[in-house]
């Protein structure tokens, strides 16, 4: 089923609000097995709410869900827009207005009259019950399309969502199957190459590749759950180690859950990222049981001093150079009493380069008992791109050696 | 100047990717004194393209901006749906395509076939740079309208806006004039209510609120540059020490400007917060110059063993607790030999907490040679939620710090 999307609001308009609604019932739409066509976002105004719902009864969708517009102020204009839209007479629900005055009496509070228009119902139409707020929502029927309006208030309109049109747009699809492959390290364009022919053997599935600076991820939708499970295994396996799960998780989570079940700790020694490798880690409730902390060391002198890397080797080598980051990450993991230690130095941008050492450049060591190894990298990025980068590719390490090390 | 905007992007409707790109558009069309009159988002269709361009010519915006679709896999059909669109034929650049050719070389790359469609150039468009991609834009005129099409990809949509977009649309409208007062630690209802009276005073202005987790942002617009300065300045004496800055900086790099200013080194030791406010810190370039690090103690061994907190002050009172924030300040300053040691320890959650240390609680120190301090929070939101919160009172904290300590 085809669905289109109406937001009503100028603070959407001037990017005061981001709009989330849109994105949220887009994602529950879709993995309800619809598809999403348009999404329109106009200002509380009569002849922009009319024009958009002329261009959706244009479409093939087959119904719209518009939101915002419903509050009890000057400015909530939708439900009125509406009635006139619809050509539908109305009458004022003394009922839900004595409700309501109830509600506010609750709270030592006397309603405003301005939320009277809250109360009414159009002779053509149903309302839509709320079961947080005092906005109901409003459902009209025209050309076999369905439209409803609901407040612009997340916790009401999801709150409603999932109670009144849910249920209806389920009754309406055919059940659908959605598999996603979460991967690091590899441009969208190589995995295209990459899995080119394992598409080529496949049909009545519908790929979609999402890339953001931490990797790309690839979801795969079908209506044959088996035939999506094995596409997705195919790839999976053409893709090697460049997938880092097949599910919802953020690497930072699938290393925290890893060290979990293999018991091993982890301490980090962060110059260039500053704490941010640090912070990925800790955004995942329970890493407190692997992850004991780490140094900051963003001075010469904190690397010396504080987590003993010689002076000789940072005048010798550089603070950034293989040598360091090899000396921080075996002398964290000893601080610390973990079973690996992982490091980072490097240059963030925009300044701090040299002519052999530029902008970008990162060394990332990892100690273990049983070895030390050092890897280089370079970015070309902004600062804060940089470091960014710099974490991933530190948890996309740690994943890798999680497999092995104990 | 009224302007429209279309997103294309199957991942905008699909709820994958929340449309930050609208509402940065419309943030920045707004303050240059332009109406974004509608803001739709289509799938990546030839068909959903040419219907949006038609609805836009309907309307009587002059501009459209275009983000999305001109990547080099098959679904980035933009570019060419809108040859189609306007009728024009194109060419290939090879002087561009040898400039993508070597770009990827010297990052040790082949180019991919698929990238050849970023070299297509229209015969009546033009062609807008892309200083940081490789997808350039276009742009092109009908019946007096102005099309103009950029990537998605947020980081080089917003630069070619700067660079291109902007200036032709400030030469467009009226000149127009802004101020920004951003605040911490106070709620937008109490920012109206404090300033309510001094609104009211003067004319001819537009003011407009932007809350996000980190504070509220105050934009004030209007034709008559003296008047605005002196509105600004008006609401911000009122506003007192919630407001941090009234230009773009973020409180990071007020703190950083301070502390470089006043000669003052500053160390951290993050237990909940994992490294998140040395992450913030040294986002700043420069930052290096007062910020000589920390450490991340996220374990009671670590906080002993490597910060020398006493075994007895943990026992008595709690990792989570106002004498192990003093502990902890005290001694990350002597450790790292700084003019200021910060220290936090607290609950994030969700887990972790007990009858008397709810999730949410937090202790912050704060240590000088002529002082040591804590201050006590308590936060009602999600683990990445308190997280923030904490980093941004210890930055707010710090900014009001560096006016006195020396």
């Amino acid at each position: 089923m085809k669905v289109f999307l109406i937001s009503i609001g100028n603070e959407l308009l001037t990017g005061k609000t981001i709009n989330t609604n849109a994105s949220w019932l887009g994602k529950k739409l879709t993995m309800l097995g619809c598809r999403v066509e348009n999404q329109i976002t106009i200002p509380d105004s009569d002849t922009a709410i009319s024009n958009s719902i002329d261009y959706f009864m244009n479409t093939d969708c087959s119904c719209v869900i518009i939101t915002g517009g419903l509050g009890p102020t000057v400015d909530d204009i939708t439900r009125k827009a509406l009635f006139d839209y619809f050509g539908t007479s109305y009458y004022f629900d003394e009922e839900y207005w004595n409700i309501l005055e109830d509600r506010f009496k609750k709270r030592d509070l006397k309603i405003p009259v301005s939320n009277r228009n809250q109360a009414l119902v159009p002779d053509n139409g149903y309302v839509i019950h709320n079961p947080v707020g005092t906005a109901r929502g409003l459902k009209f029927k025209k050309n076999d399309k369905i439209i409803f309006s609901l407040p612009g208030v997340p916790i009401e309109m999801k709150s409603m969502f999932e109670s009144e049109i849910k249920p209806w747009v389920s009754n309406q699809v055919e059940p659908f199957f959605t598999s996603t492959i979460r991967t690091t390290g590899i441009q969208e364009s190589v995995i295209i190459e990459k899995i080119d022919m394992v598409l080529k053997k496949e049909n009545d599935y519908t790929i979609g590749y999402y890339p953001s600076i931490d990797g790309v991820d690839i979801k795969i939708t079908g209506k044959i759950e088996n035939n999506i499970e094995k596409l997705c295994n195919n790839i999976t396996s053409k893709l090697g180690d460049n997938v880092y799960c097949t599910d919802e998780r953020s690497i930072e989570e699938v290393v925290v859950d890893k060290a979990i079940k293999n018991k091993i700790t982890i301490s980090l020694a962060e110059s260039c990222t500053g704490g941010l490798i640090g912070h990925r880690i800790t955004e995942v409730s329970g890493s407190s049981k692997i992850f004991k902390g780490g140094m900051i060391v963003y001075s010469n002198n904190a690397k010396i001093n504080n987590l003993g890397i010689s002076r000789e080797c940072i005048k010798e080598n550089g603070a950034v150079s293989e040598e360091t980051a090899l000396e921080m990450s075996r002398n964290i993991r000893s601080i610390f009493s973990t079973d690996i230690g992982i490091s980072v130095t490097g240059i963030a941008g925009p300044t701090g380069n040299t002519a052999k050492k530029p902008v970008g450049l990162i060394f990332v060591g990892l100690s273990t008992k049983d070895f030390n190894r050092t890897r280089k990298f370079q970015f070309h990025s902004n600062r804060s791109n940089n470091k960014r980068k710099t974490s991933q590719v530190v948890l996309e390490w740690l994943r890798m050696e999680l497999n092995d090390v104990k």
